[in-house]
């Protein structure tokens, strides 16, 4: 199958109930499994972002990982992992979120980007957009400048893009 | 700096005292940052295995991931993530294992691969072996074959290889 005609939300699966009653889980593991559309959403989401001078492409853990990693490796610049407390051995920038149910906290090292630094935020999911946003902040603790959010999936009928604004979200599905 | 001189020890950031006192921590984030290290660290991995009919790539979360997702598609084989319980949606293998304090339990999905595959496990430290033990444990449950385990970093003076045998243990980088 050629790129142009390659349909990757063909490579995701949907789960009913999960992880709770009512909730439609968007399950990405048959496109992770699969070389070809996992090659396929990276190049995609380099080809937006290629003409961008991004320096650093940030992502938090876990699934973010996933596709920041071969991401970065692809515009070959840095990536940047952005963790959970206790977990970055080296100074840090921490940023403490409110969710639905309780509230979170993240920490990137403080050397991990530097001041004027053009970063590419990463996500498998963008869903109301808390975590990435929390992320988004993370940078601006850095004084270096997002250029926008990439995600493979986004649920837009959770409204994450518009939370997410000015910070620009770019994602390769959509479900409404 | 050709391949063949990359230094990628020179990468690895020693952290003293972390997560606690008499430890020293082996940071790969600057590793992360350098593109050029980065994809060389991949390709080495890579390339020990390129032989070897690899069918499927797994890692545990978190830094598992940042490893084993970029080799996924280096080999051109599939990503199988192994997760901490309740994160993955379809039906899952558990295993249960014993850690210096306390214990812990891995799950992987029961489709993620399949009986008879060639699998490599990936993690970004070797250290006493369990988590990647587990993982090992988790792929002989879908009754299919550990090629091997490979790490960025060997933590020689724990004895995680000899622990992990009869599977295979390979390092790009060691530490007495």
């Amino acid at each position: 199958m050629s790129q142009a005609t390659l349909d990757l939300m063909h490579y995701v699966r949907d789960i009913p109930d999960f992880p709770k009653p009512g909730i439609l889980f968007r399950d990405i593991t048959p496109l992770l499994a699969e070389p070809t559309a996992f090659r396929e959403a990276v190049q995609r989401l380099a080809e937006h972002y290629r003409d961008r001078q991004i320096d650093a492409v940030v992502a938090a853990e876990a699934r973010g990982f996933i596709f920041a990693a071969p991401l970065a490796l692809e515009l070959n610049v840095g990536f940047v992992p952005i963790r959970k407390p206790g977990k970055l051995p080296f100074d840090t920038h921490a940023f403490h979120y409110e969710l639905e149910y309780g509230s979170d906290t993240l920490e990137m090292h403080t050397d991990g980007i530097l001041a004027g630094q053009n970063i590419l935020v990463v996500d498998d999911l963008l869903a109301t957009g808390g975590t990435v946003r929390a992320c988004c902040k993370l940078v601006e603790k850095s004084e270096a400048h997002v250029v926008g959010c990439a995600f493979l999936i986004e649920l837009k009928a959770l409204g994450g893009a518009e939370k997410l604004a000015p910070f620009e979200a770019f994602s390769l599905i959509q479900y409404d």
